[in-house]
């Protein structure tokens, strides 16, 4: 095969192709106990007034507050307790003036009263076996009372679909009756690993051998994006049969990601694929490092994700490029990894033709962000992974960076952005200035 | 039942007594492909050096570089191909002089040759029906080879006990053939519900009544923090029952929660239940809002958590509380929320006599994090809970705070701090610093 010429794009020509193309998931029922960190696919709509009735904030007593106009510490007045309710009980009788009800926290205020008085600013007292308490301060209408829907009222939109369900909107799904809950369904993402020297992760190691952790890698990777997985390895070294297996596993997936295979050596065969499936190629080249030979392509609705068979950059591809796929499929309004300032804490020495993401240790300071690579910054390498909770962006076109310079940060554990490439961060401009604030 | 008086002790207090009684979770032995975001429960140990043997980076050529001591742009050099090698091939000849080798990026470096030449540099040709290649420039002995341990030593300790799992670790443990990983088990964590007032999410809203949703959120909460749930309700309005449904979840579980009934009405039966049980109460009043009457007790070694009935409360008690009980058991080196600074993005007028933690919704910012309280500010609320991600901490003994004013935030969404509640953002006089600040 000969060495193909491929013109690089930038980074976010490449993001902005794949978002003129993404398309939204189906969605499902799952039960609320596993709606967990899934995608609300409807919006979520107040179906009543919460609180649902006007209620009790406190363990008190429910009374006419005209009752305590003339209370006070040297006179209290004494009212009749005619009857005890509970949470969840409603008053058997309506509240007449000189009576009081005993009132637990969330219990329905009685008809009749219209303020409540705390448990520990009343003293109980029994005359002739009747219970009364003396109350010592005056009372306005609506003291203490909790009324309907003072929280939220009924038809109010709370969340959006696209909304990540959280433990918070979960009680609110409760609290709206919602046994089961419309959620996203988790694309399926089909994950091939291809190269002759990978053994499995349970084989011997083997001269010239090295074992497959790209694909584990992506794996936790997508599940993390929400998607569900399935494995496939391939190991032959022909056309042909590779080409089986990537037709078979794309019949069963919503995404194919291949690792290796996409770069211009004599066993790339990728490009070739995606030519003899037809698929449209969106890009093949890319203004980055690592993972310039990152390729991505579409097909009858499907897409197919050619990554880098190098660790990091296989890793980085796949948070750029299908982290957005995923996402957006799901209605996310930031399906991009978050965006934030930190101060460089090394010499990062290397020139960058191309923008260089550099897998990195990011510590969120009370007052700023700091942000050092992991270890070995080779395209090859395991150990930087390991550590790596963010990845430094450094412009295109910008030579070495100092200790102390800001730099833009991307991260796949914070909200997400909306759009993070026109950051200013990201553009050489940006790094012009911060090597002028250099002593 | 009388109006029993507590003694309010501070939040750090209330933590402080909880980390001396910590314990140590088992553990268990997981699929590496189902052992994302469990905790490790064993030093991750390199087995082997990575590279595991010395390779090329590139497609490109093995060579002497001694024999391209005399190439040039005018006088290129003629090397013999004498074999070509994919990845996971071992080259079957020794390479000599004048010789090149074929060889693809991860491929073992053949044995006699001391350097690499990438596909893009060379001319290939054919004289005779041999493969010959051109070289135009001089090669340096290492000259593009990745050494044996350069990324990873034999030995190394890549990763401590209690740390997260990632996909980059992912990535490590599949490198030295992990195919199972030892990870601290999930602690079952056995929710009661309790309360006459509680309909089952599934039921229609009766007069009075409200759907039981602390026991979903909460739930949701402990899975998010490593732990597994079992759910139960109590409905039933007496001590005998309730204390029956305790016990047999206690039996059951690692850690009980139980939410409402803890404070001082009517129907608060579990103080009663935790004296007939004979547990150690380490404290039941604590100088915050909302929640200060979270109660928590120990027992043969499990744990009682008494979480108020208030949704607001609920959540924050389960946050504060029980997170670094089932994170400290797995030896996580960073089981509280994490703290960050935040600008108060409206005003907050309330005064503080006990320290409050107000649901609140933090974005962060590329030059600072600002915070918003969520919704209504009441402990009943539940749509405040919707849209909150963080808490902001407001010390007590403080008046109202300004717009403007920077505040101490927890998140549940970071990594996690080591000890959060000696942060001078949670003391008095940061308040009053700060309020000196405002113009």
């Amino acid at each position: 095969m000969p060495v193909t010429k491929r013109t690089p794009i930038p980074v976010s020509e490449a993001v902005k192709s794949i978002m003129s193309r993404t398309c939204v998931w189906e969605t499902e029922e799952v039960p609320i106990t596993e709606c967990d960190n899934r995608i609300l696919a409807n919006h979520l709509i107040a179906s009543h007034d919460v609180p649902p009735f006007d209620r009790s904030p406190y363990d008190g007593f429910a009374v006419h507050s005209e009752d305590t106009l003339d209370a006070s510490e040297n006179s209290p007045i004494k009212l009749q307790v005619i009857e005890t309710i509970g949470a969840g009980q409603v008053a058997a009788n309506k509240l007449s003036s000189g009576n009081a009800i005993r009132i637990m926290t969330g219990a329905k205020i009685p008809e009749g009263a219209d303020a409540v008085i705390m448990l520990e600013l009343v003293k109980e007292i029994d005359v002739d076996g009747k219970s009364f308490i003396q109350i010592k301060r005056t009372l306005k209408p609506n003291d203490n009372i909790s009324f309907k829907g003072e929280d939220t009222k009924e038809g109010t939109v709370l969340a959006k679909a696209g909304t990540v369900i959280t433990p918070g909107m979960i009680a609110v799904l409760a609290t709206f009756g919602h046994h089961t809950v419309s959620v996203f369904k988790k694309p399926v993402v089909g994950i091939l690993s291809t190269g002759t020297e990978l053994l499995d992760v349970n084989e011997p190691l083997q001269p010239g051998k090295i074992r497959n952790s790209n694909a584990y890698m992506v794996a936790a990777q997508v599940k993390a994006m929400g998607a569900a997985v399935k494995l496939y390895q391939h190991r032959e070294d022909n056309f042909d049969s590779l080409y089986e297996n990537v037709s078979e596993c794309l019949a069963d997936s919503d995404i194919v990601i291949t690792t290796g295979g996409v770069s211009v050596g004599d066993y790339d065969y990728l490009p070739a694929i995606y030519e003899k499936l037809g698929a449209e190629v969106l890009f093949n080249k890319i203004a980055m490092r690592p993972g310039s030979v990152t390729t991505v392509a579409v097909h009858q609705g499907k897409w197919l994700f050619g990554l880098s068979g190098n660790p990091s950059a296989c890793f980085v591809g796949c948070e750029l490029f299908v982290r957005p796929v995923i996402l957006s499929g799901m209605k996310v309004k930031k399906p991009h990894c978050q965006i934030l300032k930190a101060e460089l804490g090394a010499d990062f020495p290397k020139p960058n033709p191309f923008t260089r993401f550099v897998r990195a240790v990011l510590t969120e300071g009370i007052n700023m962000n700091s942000v050092t690579p992991a270890g070995l910054d080779k395209s090859g390498s395991v150990s930087s992974l390991l550590a790596a909770n963010s990845l430094i962006v450094l412009p295109g076109g910008t030579r070495g960076w100092e200790k102390g310079s800001e730099v833009g940060v991307l991260t796949w554990n914070g909200e997400g952005s909306e759009w993070p490439w026109d950051s200013p961060l990201f553009s050489k401009s940006s790094a012009i200035k911060t090597a002028e604030k250099q002593p």
